[in-house]
């Protein structure tokens, strides 16, 4: 929050310096002739419309904000990414896990915004992500992967049915 | 607690009433000529020692108990399954599933121990911990299946990766 604060107050002696806050920071070439800076954040306080707008833009179905701010909150970890342009950021990623806070972590609801796609920053995302788990000691991270997307965490050192283990979902009869 | 004091207290007058708690009661019929009772629980309060007894008794690698401790607190619910003779209980069964509180939980650490294996014990145990994780309105339920048991789980309603959404897990390079 902090963070946000300083570098979005105009009247901040040095709101372009890059300041600390929880999360981490990334630096990309912007796609644009107008450089952008993107940013990673653990702050879990997302407007939830720009959230939905997010996975709209992506063609996921729209949930209830109430249960999406309950999830947030229940989450063990939420990360978001965000393009900064003048004193304007906008949410162009985000990604987060449950974990039993011990052993295990599940990722779930991993996006990057059509436009900001296939430039790496899915990539630095869980990578970001796999650092964070592993900072708090949790050994065991998994996932469940669409087909489309089996591939893209392959490359991140994903492993599919590791020992035959198998994910199952279940329905009722 | 409430629960098992007043079962335990040799001193209630009703000792051998069926008591109100947290959890769910099954009755079977025991293996031997001496019957006894099964009761399932959601109290999250288990000697650790005799849950690391009943892993060992299937063969699970150790954990540190502190970790294990940790993952109990931070797990969405703890389903545990005791067999009741006369005044003593016995940890006979054990599962957890972590969660986002609002859309998806997954089902971890799922132990009969040998001696109640093959009873419905195990069937009875899921189907429990399916039907409080739907009475929280949790739609998605998941879980990672060892090859030995995904037929277990099949029976249970578990889908093997439904529309090509796999299992995967993170290992480092
Ligand atoms: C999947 C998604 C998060 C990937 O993010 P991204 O920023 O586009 O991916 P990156 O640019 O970081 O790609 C990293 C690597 O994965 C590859 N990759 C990206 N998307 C891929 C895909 N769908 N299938 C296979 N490989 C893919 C890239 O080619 C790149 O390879 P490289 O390291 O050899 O260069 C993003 O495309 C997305 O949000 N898709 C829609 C939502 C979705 O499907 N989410 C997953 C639900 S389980
Ligand atoms: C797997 C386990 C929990 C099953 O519990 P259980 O009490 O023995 O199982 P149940 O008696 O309730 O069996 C229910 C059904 O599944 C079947 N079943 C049980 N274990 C099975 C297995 N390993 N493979 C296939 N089917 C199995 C039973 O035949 C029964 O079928 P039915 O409904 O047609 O009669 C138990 O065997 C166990 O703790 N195993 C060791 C630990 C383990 O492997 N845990 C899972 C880690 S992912």
């Amino acid at each position: 929050m902090v963070f946000w604060k300083r570098l979005f107050n105009p009247d901040s002696p040095n709101s372009s310096e890059i300041p600390q806050f929880d999360g981490e920071l990334v630096e990309v070439t912007a796609p644009s002739e107008n450089p952008s800076r993107i940013f990673f954040s653990t702050e879990r306080e997302i407007d939830l419309y720009e959230l939905e707008e997010l996975c709209d833009a992506v063609g996921w179905a729209r949930r209830p904000l109430r249960k999406v701010k309950r999830a947030l909150s229940y989450s063990f970890l939420v990360v978001s990414m965000w393009e900064v342009r003048g004193n304007k950021r906008r949410l162009i990623g985000f990604a987060r896990a449950t974990s039993d806070h011990a052993f295990n972590a599940t990722i779930w609801d991993v996006v990057i915004h059509p436009k900001f796609q296939s430039q790496g920053l899915g990539k630095s995302m869980i990578k970001y992500m796999i650092r964070q788990l592993r900072n708090e000691d949790i050994s065991n991270i998994t996932l469940f992967a669409d087909p489309h997307v089996i591939d893209f965490y392959r490359r991140l050192g994903f492993v599919l049915d590791p020992e035959g283990i198998k994910g199952m979902f279940w329905y009722p009869d």
